[in-house]
């Protein structure tokens, strides 16, 4: 089965957008096994996009919209829709009381745009928006289908996986296809492909191994594509084994997840207390550890010292350390990571140092230089890391780095923690 | 003058790679009032290369492909263009010694791959690559551009920026196209677009209003078209200003910019220091201040304290404030405020406290509801909002509430503040 992406808005042309969302439905496609063949970014205009729907619809069966739709502009993309069907509009009783209920909680006053959101082109199936007031539209006419989505991302990922995934399945004969997906840390992308080469070199023509590399985390993801589905899992799984066992302790997670998240999951899970540290990385450290529900069960707090006196006053370091061995040392990250686990009174404390650039590189430590520490009272592991990048990715890669250093004090300490065994 | 963008790659399409070089040539062509019409991204296919080229110049003057180049792969789309140009294929020397002297400079030994890579079609004008290996190539025919680039980012850009950029200007008569954009926090798009409905009203033809919506910031963006620019400027003029000004306080900034970034460069250059204390927010306010180069000049530290305990610990408020008021509540997140800056001993102290969800709401404050508030020492501002999504939404939601609230207090206490007047 074959599809095609249209996404729709001027913003993606002048550069003001960076189109996220064709990238997350792709995956989402290829893991379907649909076969994404073409995306096309059009301005939101109505001939734009009846020229783009006929030529989509003349080569694909699948045809997704994203964008065009929204209380300032939903007009053209709608009413566009409804002529190119060839219905009129309707209003949909459902989504407007949803409306009505999100302004009622909101406390805001409805606008005539906020209730022609209710209205829909005669002919579609709609598409419930549980995240925003734009709702979906699911087209099925001559054996096509036309999926049309708001732009906004969560919204449209929710929509799409809720309704459109399901719907899809039952509309179309989709083909096999198992994903089986894990998750690697502290090696890089070369390094580990020539680790793996003689497992990729046995790999039957229909098992293939995907690198999918992103701030330090590599997902290694194995498609096999067949007809029986236990037929196919079973030959899958002695690469899939193979695979994680060649990984060594790089191996975090036989699954597809955020590193942090992850581990997040196991402390709740076990009630093991966690506070943190950060200099450099200014709270992403802190942020990666609250962004999980259920955070607060061992989660207290944690600290910012960015600069030395604050590193004095508030983690109680020596200004003699700091002097003998700079901020951006191992020393300092592990007083910081034992200092903050006994100031907020938990089992673990993570500490992050170090030169998220552009200034502040000395001839020894280059921007880019970072220690990261954990320490839990009776033992304390640091690791000196380069990450490249602007200091945005310095400190997105700091937090996978981070991750990597937890599993495998976690592995040492814990040997029933996050990693798995492969069965 | 019109143009498409063709990117090549399968990366692309099963959501491996985020495609950010079309929105960079996207505001390259826009800056340059060169229309972008259609970004179209295919697969590396010889057939469906041609198709795209054909469809693209059968609607734009100029095409931009980039992708599809690099040792393993340009084979296909260099053949393919020869094809499509119908000629043959010749050896650049410049590029062949270019190409020698990166792999003696690197001690490594050339294949035939790389070799090959100065084989170009005989039709073209090479676009020396100073970046990486793969040259650029720029055809000229029957009063139409195809530009091909490889798809590297930093070769892309350097490519483009150095060669492409002048040949345009050259061979176009370009038109004027002026876009003027500010930045507005802390109003809803509807109610936003209700306000400014009597200006869209009256603009002409040529001159178009865009909201640009993300995460409770809105980018209004004018554009305009026409001949001259001095003309056009000042026919823009007060349609820009007349927006701006029915923007009220809402109105942050003048130009397209992040909103925290922004104000942390009115920090960094009045030398007025900032500390944070957050709860539900776990780190990504104080992220937004650190990953500014240069924060540490008015930035010591941040404290998150998630619990009432380390609030009482470490910011000193009472038990019984928070007996009286609740962790979620105006009070609480004032004296957090102060706190924090007696703390840090900075001029700003700032604060957040709410329910990020999805546990933790009661019967009077739902998930997303967050109380922030800001403190100079004698005066404090707080402000509660109703923020929506999942906790990471809700985050970076609070993150430009937050930037809403201090630009409200700096307007107050800083008549020179970043906030400019329109001229």
């Amino acid at each position: 089965m074959k599809a095609e992406i249209i996404t729709i808005g001027d913003e993606l042309l002048i550069g003001q957008t960076i189109d996220t969302n064709s990238a997350w439905l792709g995956g989402e496609l290829s893991t379907l096994g649909i076969e994404l063949c073409r995306k096309t970014a059009i301005k939101d205009g109505k001939q734009e996009i009846i020229d783009a729907l006929t030529e989509s619809h003349a080569r694909v069966d699948i045809v997704i919209i994203t964008g065009g739709l929204g209380p300032t502009k939903d007009d053209i993309t709608k009413k566009t829709l409804a002529e190119y069907f060839n219905c009129g509009m309707r209003r949909d009783e459902e989504v407007l009381a949803h409306l009505t209920q999100l302004f009622a909680n909101r406390g805001r006053e409805m606008l005539d745009s906020n209730t022609e959101q209710a209205d829909l082109p005669e002919l579609c199936h709609t598409l419930f928006n549980n995240y925003g007031t734009a709702p979906g539209m699911w087209f099925h006419a001559e054996g096509k289908v036309t999926i049309s989505m708001p732009g906004v991302p969560n919204e449209m990922k929710g929509i799409f996986t809720e309704m459109c995934i399901p719907k899809l399945k039952e509309t179309f004969p989709l083909p096999l296809i198992i994903h089986k997906t894990m998750v690697v840390l502290g090696i890089p992308e070369s390094l580990l492909s020539r680790k793996l080469a003689f497992i990729e070199d046995a790999l039957p023509a229909h098992i293939k191994l995907a690198y999918l590399p992103s701030y330090n985390v590599i997902r290694l993801r194995l498609t096999g594509y067949g007809e029986a589905k236990a037929d196919l899992e079973s030959e899958m799984h002695p690469y899939y084994t193979s695979v994680a066992e060649a990984c060594g302790n790089h191996l975090l997670a036989l699954k597809d997840t955020n590193p942090m998240n992850y581990l997040m999951e196991w402390f709740i899970k076990s009630g093991i207390s966690i506070a943190a540290a950060e200099s450099c990385t200014g709270g992403m450290i802190s942020q990666s550890i609250v962004r999980n529900a259920g955070a607060s069960a061992v989660y207290n707090g944690s600290i910012n010292t960015y600069s030395n006196a604050s590193k004095i006053q508030e983690l109680g370091l020596s200004a003699e350390l700091l002097e003998a061995h700079g901020a951006v040392s191992e020393e300092c990250a592990q007083e910081m990571a034992a200092a903050v686990r006994g100031k907020f009174g938990t089992d673990i404390g993570i500490s992050s140092t170090g030169i998220a650039g552009p200034s502040g590189a000395t001839d020894t430590k280059k921007a880019g230089t970072i220690y990261l520490a954990i320490s839990n009272g009776t033992d304390t592991m640091v690791k000196k890391f380069h990450l490249f990048g602007n200091r945005v990715q310095f400190m997105e890669r700091s937090v996978n780095a981070m991750a990597f250093l937890i599993h495998l004090f976690l592995s040492k300490h814990y040997p029933f923690g996050p990693q798995k065994k492969v069965n």
